[in-house]
């Protein structure tokens, strides 16, 4: 925290703010320069202290220091790091695709998607078996049943799962059948459920929420590692902004900032991003060409038909077509698929 | 749903759509006018399957019909509801003032703001005993002994009382304490919880979310409702917006167009809203004058020392001012303090 | 300027950025502490400059010193700033009421319009005659000749005139007719008509952008007033957020924020911060509950039949009742109507 | 515009509701079904008659058909527009690169600049000489000098020509220079500058507002075609959003979405778009990758020393660098470089 005086500071005013200081227990460093006094505040800062000194008289403004993330930080672990997932490594040269319907539906479905999509070279089985919907009039998901069919199918074809978890309660529940149990948007700062993964020895998927900054993202991802879980992998998945033809914006540029700021590894969802199947390939072309780690796609074998977001599902054909598009794009960035 | 057909779309372009329609489920209704076709569906919509016809060749455009909420909704219940906290009444003439210190610290510290708060004419004690941070390592809380200690308080000076709530397993521990249970912005969508409160007894004080847009928040509110429990207070705490100088943005129209599309009581918080103390009143001045049923505000008797959220929290001789302003202003729109 | 080195940066790459900023003209202050390095720059910041030590090695973070402002800010010049709009005198302690039709039709709605503002208790007379439309198959104002007829209006019922301007060129046609140039808010940074309304000596009304912060907007005020021109009202008239229920958000809590930062006045705008008739007169009364120094507010004597903005137009008697409300409300701050 | 009538609504309101759309000028097709009676009003909507509907007894929702732009929609033509810069033609098979310095500063570093990128690959040289900036008292670019120096260089090297021109009244000293008129984020709803730029025959690049949503932004082009010049080039370059550590959120999606609504090209500006130098590589290929026709990327050979935006310019030989991976990138989505 750093602590600018206005020009007309005087001085008993900037020897309030240093008493105040000292009193909260932080070191002080006094910076007096031509125009305007600058103190340095180091040690842990509560958010609330920052608005307790910008209201001192004589402050004009607090400015704080960010990274207050750690273990999800890159300045003390700078190499990357790869996460495995039943084995499947995220987070180095290779791009790692994870597909499936939105919804488990039918072991059918489920199992002709898997097929499909092990085919085209997806290492990561998806589907939902608890949704979360906006309204409580909406298909709320199959529950336990479906984390069943998802894992045979996935046994079958020799992939991992990732699916979604909604709860702390559902943790265990959980554990014999998903790989990588994906934390929603809308939970990313459920931070008793945070809490309780962190206490699991299981891969978490934490998707970005929908207004949340990458500071905040990297913080709840901080909540998993600080309880000794530091297998997380983040997920793009679309902001809200003001446009209104998208579902969401995908954030395309969070891939190389979250490389920068950090180790874990990044991947998007184009499905959930876009809304819309034909706008799934550009932003998988884009988010892969931008350096992720990896990418999550829906594929559904019927579309048409299926009980949630089939419109942003890709066919099976499409899918594959995607996947030879992104064997072209991805040693463009000394990927691989 | 009403499904926009494009100028140019052909008559099996349009037969196409109405067929999977009424495969669908939907009622149709066509009219075709000079410039082109347009089809109204009738029935409970998925979101999913407004993208899919918005990708069905010929559509222009599905518009939405909104309101999928029943229960929250003015239409079916043209008059204002009243919610009763351990009888206080909350949405009808009387502005109900709820005021306290951010969080529970000692006996003394809540003690002395009950009295600062009921001699101005508060009527509900609130304070924090679980603490939702965006930082692992900031302070989470005294947990369940705060509530004791907000109970014994409140108990003396003839206070209801107001507290967060972080999770359906803190729900029976909050009962004997908790007589409005407060669900924070962060929750708002956390579906498991909500559905969990909808088979309390208890009334609820559910806050906006950050970004959330006011409808799903009507929409969160009907997960309590459809659960069984229609005693719901809607809190206005502040959107995120691209503006530095506050901590969030209170936004004031919320509070009448709440009260043109529910029935439901809506309060202010304006000390989150803003984050400065000098700026609570203003804004709890403002959120009065656009007509809410009552004020959620921070009092600390030693704020500069308060564990979080000092800056917020008003003085008990500012807050005495305040609710001296406030029963000039109220008379304005019809209602008493 | 701060700049703020990571715990683990080398002395040399300490002393590369200290050679830095020497060579681009700033004076350091280099502030040394336990766990990092902090460096002080004043002088002139070029937005640029920033970025480019943010991308130096060893360094963490470079964080920014506000209120590049100096004409418009509170620092060098505490007291309230009052402007006089042809001897109104808008900052002082009398709410100023600015009201009369979105757009000039017919001499007679604009004198009908006139002569029951005026009776209300408004001093100053609006009307638009260009009109900045999102399409270009809007209507798009009757132009000069409007002004002529508002003119003649306010003439009659001793009113001031305020109407935007939308262009350099059109300044010198407004000089005889308007008494206060308003700046639309698309125009907010249209910096070449900014810079050419610091040469003219009529007061100046500055809508906030639709997505601009604070700081920008004040900036936009510096750029009138470092040209000469010291009589700046800022209005706001409503951020863009998500919510689609109103037509913007009307931020009142930038009426106790800009009161901080800057001696300008600002009044606000309701009927296009909200859209809809119903919400107009609660926003009114919260923006002068929050200290507003005036309003902006459409009147039209048969707003269903009005060519623009009809919809939010307050008919002549539910102005007067507005009014009085007003007048219960404004003592509660210290004001008068 | 579709007017959704109550539940509730009774025969006389639907039957006012009629006879005022026919009063003003509709069409109407009236719908009733089981639940409700639906209203298609077919005509030129006036956005404030949206409103008026809205606000009428038994009205529950007015819904919006879009697309009120014609010239700019591929509905009336399909096929791709192709826009001829200096002989450059945008909008088909080939990506075309436009590169250059931010500012133009000496005839030695526009030329520097000029030999590099067309020996990469460019074909447009980018330039600015006036420069809006958000204060007054930041560099304000040199002038009609400037462009003299960027056409000099650009013919030395067979390069045409892209510069910000910032009013009408500047658009004259532009002709002889600039090849490619490009339009300011801030400056996409200057309909006055927008009209004169329809008035010429040059091409126009036309940046997206700040928070513009791509409806807006396509409206912006018809307000040049509509005046008779058809020739609109599209440039993404960054939205605002909550995020903090880019400068914008450039909006990869955006692409293909106006790929989709419009025939107009697109291309993005990646180092506007995020403001940092290790970014411009990632999204400038994330870009072609979703479909762009063309990149806006700044390139300076002496980036530390510019006198704007240096932080995010690209030395030559990283420029060098990128398109050399554009050409790996661009032949999965079928274009060229």
């Amino acid at each position: 925290m750093l602590i600018v005086m206005t020009p007309l500071a005087t001085a008993p005013e900037v020897d309030a703010v240093i008493a105040r200081l000292v009193e909260k227990g932080y070191d002080v460093h006094r910076s007096t320069g031509a125009e305007r006094t600058v103190l340095g505040a180091v040690g842990h800062v509560q958010e609330s202290d920052r608005r307790f000194f910008e209201d001192m008289p004589g402050v004009f403004e607090v400015v704080r220091i960010s990274e207050p993330y750690k273990l999800a930080g890159r300045t003390f672990q700078p190499r990357n790091s790869i996460v495995s997932v039943r084995g499947v490594p995220v987070g180095g040269d290779e791009v790692v695709v994870m597909a499936g319907p939105c919804t488990i539906e039918t072991p059918g479905q489920v199992r002709e998607s898997a097929r499909a999509v092990a085919k085209a070279g997806a290492r990561i089985l998806r589907g939902g078996a608890f949704k979360p919907r906006t309204s409580p009039y909406s298909y709320q998901g199959m529950g336990v049943e479906g984390w069943k069919i998802l894992r045979e199918a996935a046994d079958e074809f020799d992939l991992a799962t990732v699916s979604e978890v909604m709860d702390a309660s559902q943790i265990d529940d959980a554990l014999p059948y998903v790989d990588l149990l994906q934390v929603g948007a809308r939970n990313m700062q459920n931070f008793t459920f945070l809490k309780e993964l962190g206490k699991t020895r299981k891969p978490v998927l934490l998707k970005r929420g929908l207004s949340a900054t990458i500071e905040e993202w990297l913080l709840s991802a901080e909540y998993v590692m600080a309880g000794g879980n530091r297998d997380v992998i983040l997920c793009e998945r679309g902001i809200r902004t003001f446009e209104r033809y998208t579902r969401n914006t995908l954030d395309i540029s969070a891939i190389p900032v979250v490389k920068k700021l950090s180790h874990l590894p990044i991947v998007a969802d184009p499905s959930h991003g876009t809304g819309h199947r034909e706008q799934v390939a550009p932003m998988a072309l884009a988010a892969a060409a931008a350096g992720a780690d990896g990418l999550l796609i829906e594929v559904h074998p019927d579309p048409d038909r299926a009980l949630c977001d089939g419109p942003q599902s890709l066919l099976p054909e499409q899918f594959e077509k995607l996947m030879d598009q992104l064997r072209i794009v991805v040693p463009a960035v000394g990927k691989r698929l």
